[in-house]
């Protein structure tokens, strides 16, 4: 990184950041609209991305911009000053709750989804042979917490596979209404797979699911900030996020939604003040000690800046930007696209098979051009994944294949 | 707090934190030594907290130095430009030990000592009538992670009563053995009591409960930056802290210590990658996800921050002025000191019974002169406390013994 990056990325010290995301607003509203690339511009000046650099990673991290540093910085001055101004709970409640569609009193504010996921596992009354069904695509944020229940519990853990490619929702759905057994106490699935980028029908599962007593957990790492997610007509039990990825939000911010059922039912996995007053409902998992507050108000800064764009135009770039993605790639020989086509069952992230081994592509991409990609090691997938957002421009798509497809044919 | 402030409070913004701190370091060796009050003008230099403030709380949260605050700021805006620095494991550990005499593998750095507590709580295996014996000076911190056990696996929960004002140290111990029966597995106490600042007895209750297989569990969130710290020397089992407190680490700064035998043994409760790998001991349970990476920036910053004045000054320092509270609070009518005199039974906190109740007391300090005390309404003590740091003046400590004075007098 140079010096001069640095410099730029220092805040205007004195603006608050409400009156930052305000002049945000006016420029958009100054801008074209329907948007044009001008308009991305302007989104695109709302971060710190240096312009040397091609960040296509959001899958892993988000990078936050401006308006939520500044956020985050605010709040961690004030703590320094000794007053620290708390965390505006409600609001920060109704915000993530009219972005997915949710109870306000059912959000829990974890780190991560990891995090999350684990206080679903251990808040759960499971015994020893109890099962829970998962995939071969799961992540290990949503995955170790259901292997230390089968080591310390005996609590049975099934993953199916699914393919890298289905054809269609059904597939998934149908795998698991077979390997359902009367011991199957847990169906637990990625909304997104971190894998293949593949959008599982949870609804249909939670249908299946629920008139036989099966809980359905959901690593819903990617989704909020990515595409439309609807919390009340997806109606799982149990829905943890991490907004640092789409949602833009500070690194170390998570999300856990609870049907109605578990707000009072859930054990708490670190418990303080409260822990055991059920009027408290989902808010007792939210009790945590002295916590970094300032990711919070970044949080809340992130949910603001998301809806001053407006979701719809946000996911509509998303897609857009995938669809220049996977049409930039396709053609490349040596290329061989694993996430299926059509927004039904993808959305953001687009994962290839490259004829070179993946993580060399990945750090010769890094090398030629400051590329940042993900390689999907786990379970052997060997894939690279690009996943591009609001700030990525059109040329640095062209770009990463233009190198891309240099690196394959060793010219790099 | 005042427009002007919030401005002073804006960082040098090219200023690398490293930097900054050889800059700290070269003021001081320019002052007097042995330090006078000119030399904790200078560290009073380094704090943002403004000159109207009397803070006199740092056993709730400690106000950060600008250090630490540009070290949480410079990493969050390199995350924000798509390059996260990461952590500095080795040395972040390297500084913990050199400090509180640990070795640096036996750290773990969850959000604070609640999260610690509950990390050793949930980790162990107790089974339905083994019996945790603890203190009525517990935090909840310390203390709710044991009643989730009794409730939830049958683990019995025995408070032993604690003199508020206790003569000598050996007074607790000799409950501890009193009460210790054939199902008691772990003694769970506080090395500070939050609640009258009392120092307890950990190592002789170490010498008390090994040889009969008891754990002994520390709920050392006060004492790390307040006094000195041996963590080999005390040889607990488990000992969890909150640097943000005394070690004026960003909040949301936890720490944890355990002794080598548990390292690879304790189950993690937040399980991600690595949670079975008993080869990375410790570190099992620092693999929690992608979390905020930048107050452990901050943590490192605050350790180097204590030791830029050092270890032994900065203790002498916090005795001194706890000195000064006690001697300027002692003779007004209406106080009764509650924490006992002396180095061995008591450091840095300083609590009361006032004449009026204390919630009373609280907000008219703060309105009459802008002091932010607490009140230890925990079991209904009804204390007021009072902790002071080296960014306090022996002139704020002057004027709440005078604004106290005319509180309890009804003059305010």
């Amino acid at each position: 990184m140079q010096r001069r990056d640095f410099l730029r990325a220092a805040p205007a010290a004195a603006l608050a950041w409400p009156a930052q995301l305000s002049a945000f607003r006016t420029q958009l509203r100054r801008s074209t609209t329907p948007p044009t690339e001008d308009y991305w511009e302007v989104v695109r000046s709302a971060f710190l991305v240096p312009d040397d650099r091609i960040y296509l990673n959001v899958g892993t991290l988000g990078v936050q911009p401006r308006v939520v540093v500044d956020a985050v910085v605010e709040h961690t001055r004030r703590v320094a000053m000794s007053y620290p101004p708390g965390v505006e709970w409600d609001t920060l409640k109704q915000e993530a709750g009219t972005l997915l569609n949710g109870d306000p009193a059912g959000f829990v504010f974890p780190r991560n989804t990891t995090e999350g996921m684990n206080f679903v596992a251990q808040g759960l009354e499971l015994d020893a042979g109890d099962e829970v069904l998962t995939t071969d695509h799961e992540h290990i944020g949503g995955l170790c917490c259901w292997q230390l229940l089968a080591a310390r519990r005996g609590v049975v853990l099934r993953p199916l596979p699914i393919p890298p490619t289905p054809r269609d929702a059904g597939e998934s759905v149908d795998r698991f209404r077979r390997a359902r057994s009367a011991r199957t106490r847990v169906l637990s699935v990625s909304h997104v797979n971190f894998t293949n980028g593949v959008v599982m029908p949870v609804r249909a599962l939670v249908e299946l699911a629920r008139p036989r007593g099966v809980l359905v957990v959901v690593d819903g790492a990617h989704p909020p900030g990515m595409m439309p997610v609807d919390l009340r007509a997806l109606d799982a039990d149990c829905y943890a996020s991490s907004p640092h990825k789409w949602l833009l939000a500070p690194q170390g911010s998570g999300l856990l939604y609870l049907r109605e059922e578990w707000r009072a039912r859930l054990w708490p996995t670190l418990a303080s003040g409260g822990w055991d007053d059920p009027k408290l409902g989902a808010d007792r998992l939210n009790h945590l000690g002295t916590a970094d507050e300032s990711r919070l108000a970044g949080l809340l800064a992130a949910l603001r800046f998301h809806q001053a764009i407006g979701s719809e135009r946000v996911h509509a770039r998303i897609r857009e930007l995938r669809g220049m993605l996977r049409e930039a790639v396709a053609g490349i020989p040596g290329v061989a696209v694993i996430t299926p086509p059509g927004d039904e069952l993808s959305a953001g992230l687009l994962s290839l098979r490259t004829s070179r081994p993946a993580l060399d592509v990945q750090a010769q991409l890094a090398r030629a051009a400051n590329i940042r990609t993900r390689v999907i090691g786990e379970y052997g997938y060997g894939w690279l994944r690009l996943s591009a957002h609001v700030y990525n421009r059109p040329a640095e798509i062209t770009r990463m294949a233009d190198v891309l497809r240099a690196v394959l044919q060793g010219r790099v």
